[in-house]
């Protein structure tokens, strides 16, 4: 025992050394192993009478392109803000999304119906954008706690987070037959509320008002480029998994207006809350995108373009009115420190939900 | 009447401290109640017979997502080469892409033949493409006055020159029946001519020269991801507005071909006017995609592979030449002060149409 | 004949001070003249029955678009990442890839069935994507020599590389009849190599460690926007050349699965190598995208998930070891200086077909 003992102890200093290393090995290594066992291609795609028909991948594919540069490049940029924390944000970014994607096609899988009748998991380019959406969920709660954790409990946050989502969305999805085209219930709120109860976990009083915490001129113009791309491709990911043409045309009209409308509506709420009359970058590069959280939900079903305008507006003046009053409240009652102010853009969707029942 | 007055005198100074908003708020809720009164979703999108079929949506979705990323990033970062009006440029290019969408589809629908059979406005993803269409055309008007009007100022440009586009629009295209594909006679060349009047208005002796109307290094790097974005989703637009499978195909190959010819012709004529033989940016940034313009009339019936290269090439020699003879020729003569140099870009349009005509 | 010789004299230093232009105006001019003499458009998109038909090209344009903004856009900013070369990398990105798209539809077409047949090329869109995987080529090999040629210099690499090429792949493809669904061998070794070769002869002693190759803060930002952009397009790459919507759907989420695997291999095998635990932001933006060469050849036919999974993470790993161990060396001893690192990510390749083949 001591043997065993004395080489342990002149392993531990090299693990603790390359803690991330091994740690990322072993979750790498696992995630392989059950993609080999359980994961295969849906073989409705490998039918014959399938094989010339490219209407259904045709219908597919723009959405999986808009959604994937949604995550990778919007996401990426949007969080790139920060003076000091533009290379962390880029690439811790681009870890958790990929490390999501694997980890959610599992964790997805295992709910399936396919899983729990044939014991497979099937793959296909809808199963890609699902994962997609996973990501969005924990790249929402990476930037709440952007800037105070290290890379291995970012690694950490993930492994959670993916299986307490994904179980959360068969909840959602499945048992209450809610319908949330874009994902809004448990992409956004869920991603927001996750990010918010680490920070509050990790926040201390020394990281408030920190001299890093702070964007400087060309790091701005970075975030606008991830906002724009984010504006962009909205209209893809609440359309990308509906069904019908209609549909997908609803959403992509639905989206488009309600991002419009939140975008005319934070221009125009801004400057009264300047005391030099000029536009907030900060919360023109977060507000103006609240409104395709806010159509998410129902960006399908809507059935009148005021409605998808007007809730884009109200989405626009809440989530500005959220950076000017409720961000420096909670920061100071609650010790909450949400740095990329995610709570005034995915977490305001239940008050909006309100409002939209009574319209 | 005196208490009125009075009154009045009390609100006033609010109304000019937050003028911006006012106004905005105004024009938004404007727009808001005549979506509701007129605007309703195209009902042949929920015939049942062409629900599944998603066939149409395919031939349209991929260019309306690459008309939007021209507009919203395109001409976004293009504009962000000024050193000091990198955010101004970003978010008032946001801010009157927005408006311009819901004032166009509105002043579009007023002209439309729904409108004037059953008086209600039919929206599309047709009608949001060419809302976009009009927000190029506001946007290039805001890139000759760039620097030189306030937001407030920008915003009446914009509630003037929509109504005065469509209807331009509506004479050239239903009128006078003629083809105008990528819209470059109602989009470029009206956009550039009203942007080159207001600065005949605008511009004064001071701000020729002016130490703010300069590029440094960085900037001219998001300039040219701007020139980039819109070189590679120019085929989109031209091909947007085309009909059959054949008009989309030779849309998108002219459009590509007349850029490549014109990116080729601007680097070869380049050099010459350089003292160092170094390229200038600035004429790369700009004269590489005048070849989008000069074919977009005709992207979609040119039928010969020759023509569009020869086109392309001609557009690039002389927008070139424009940056070198004609910008300072203006400025100096005209007093018209194009900080984008413009009319180089896209007024040249109609020489080269002269040329198109010949050959 | 003294004349003659004079006037010569006289006409000499202009040539020489205007060199470029002229070289270039030459092979624009040639290049427009076999335009006109031998290319028309594909007869099959002008047939009636295929008019309305939209399926083809629905099913090629998004695939087309990806491609298109991963070399214009992708490969332009990660090579903007030497803190001097910004301008340069981006310019000449752009020139070489347009020329290299006009030079290559020329000389596939000179090898193609149609040409032997009936002495025409016909233009369609898939010539238009091949041409696009040629510019890959011709800037693959640009990368190992950034920062070492003059624009004339690498103007006339891309007039010997692009007939090279083609002829490579013509025997590859029809005469050896090997299938290479993204062209990793014809683009990404073929330009990997031909760049080292000329890197080996244009090397020298100075301009290793020279004090421009190295980058800064805001430089490395670009080239981050540059890996994103090529990783995300990259599954449009591979599947542009697939036929049915099966290779189609398989070829996408093979990529995608490759891409994932060997970021997350890259984040895993970076710390080892870093003093200071911090990732080398070099090797993020250049080995996380090294799984899309790994899974090129065989994309479309890899049958299991777990497969592409684990091939990417195999070339991620060699990728990063090659960067530590590789370049140095090669630098060191054969005087190759691989700017980029292009032989780390692109020619890695052959090491991991032969791995691919044990497993």
């Amino acid at each position: 025992v001591a043997m065993r003992f004395s080489r342990f102890a002149r392993i531990n200093p090299y693990i603790q050394q390359y803690q991330f290393t091994v740690l990322m090995l072993l979750v790498h290594l696992l995630f392989i192993v059950l993609f080999g066992v359980y994961v295969s291609f849906d073989e409705l795609y490998a039918m014959p009478t399938a094989a010339n028909d490219n209407t259904y991948l045709n219908s597919k594919y723009p959405y999986y392109m808009g959604t994937h540069v949604m995550i990778f490049i919007g996401f990426a940029y949007l969080m790139a803000f920060l003076k000091r924390y533009g290379y962390s944000s880029i690439s811790i970014n681009m870890l958790l999304a990929c490390l999501t994607i694997e980890w959610s096609v599992l964790c997805r899988g295992f709910f399936s119906k396919d899983f729990a009748e044939i014991g497979t998991i099937s793959l296909n380019i809808d199963q890609l954008l699902r994962a997609d959406f996973s990501s969005a969920c924990v790249l929402i709660s990476m930037g709440v706690v952007l800037g105070k954790l290290s890379p291995i409990q970012y690694v950490i946050m993930t492994l959670i987070e993916v299986p307490a989502s994904t179980a959360t969305e068969h909840l959602v999805m499945d048992a209450f037959q809610i319908n949330d085209a874009g994902g809004s219930i448990v992409v956004h709120v869920f991603g927001a509320y996750f990010g918010i109860a680490l920070s509050l976990a990790f926040s201390s009083k020394a990281q408030r008002g920190h001299e890093h915490d702070c964007s400087i001129y060309h790091t701005d113009m970075f975030a606008m480029l991830g906002t724009l791309f984010i504006f962009v491709n909205w209209p893809s990911l609440n359309a990308a998994t509906a069904v019908t043409a209609e549909e997908h045309h609803r959403a992509i009209i639905n989206t488009h207006l309600s991002l419009v409308g939140c975008t005319v509506a934070t221009f125009l709420v801004c400057p009264i809350f300047e005391p030099r009359k000029k536009f907030n970058m900060v919360q023109i590069a977060n507000s103006t995108i609240a409104g395709g959280v806010a159509i998410g939900t129902c960006a399908n079903v809507v059935l009148d373009p005021i409605l998808s305008l007007a809730l884009g507006s109200i989405a626009g003046v809440i989530s500005v009115l959220g950076y000017i009053y409720l961000t420096p409240y909670l920061s100071e009652r609650l010790r909450l420190h949400d740095t990329c102010g995610l709570h005034n853009l995915h977490g305001n969707k239940n008050i909006i939900e309100m409002k939209s029942f009574v319209a």
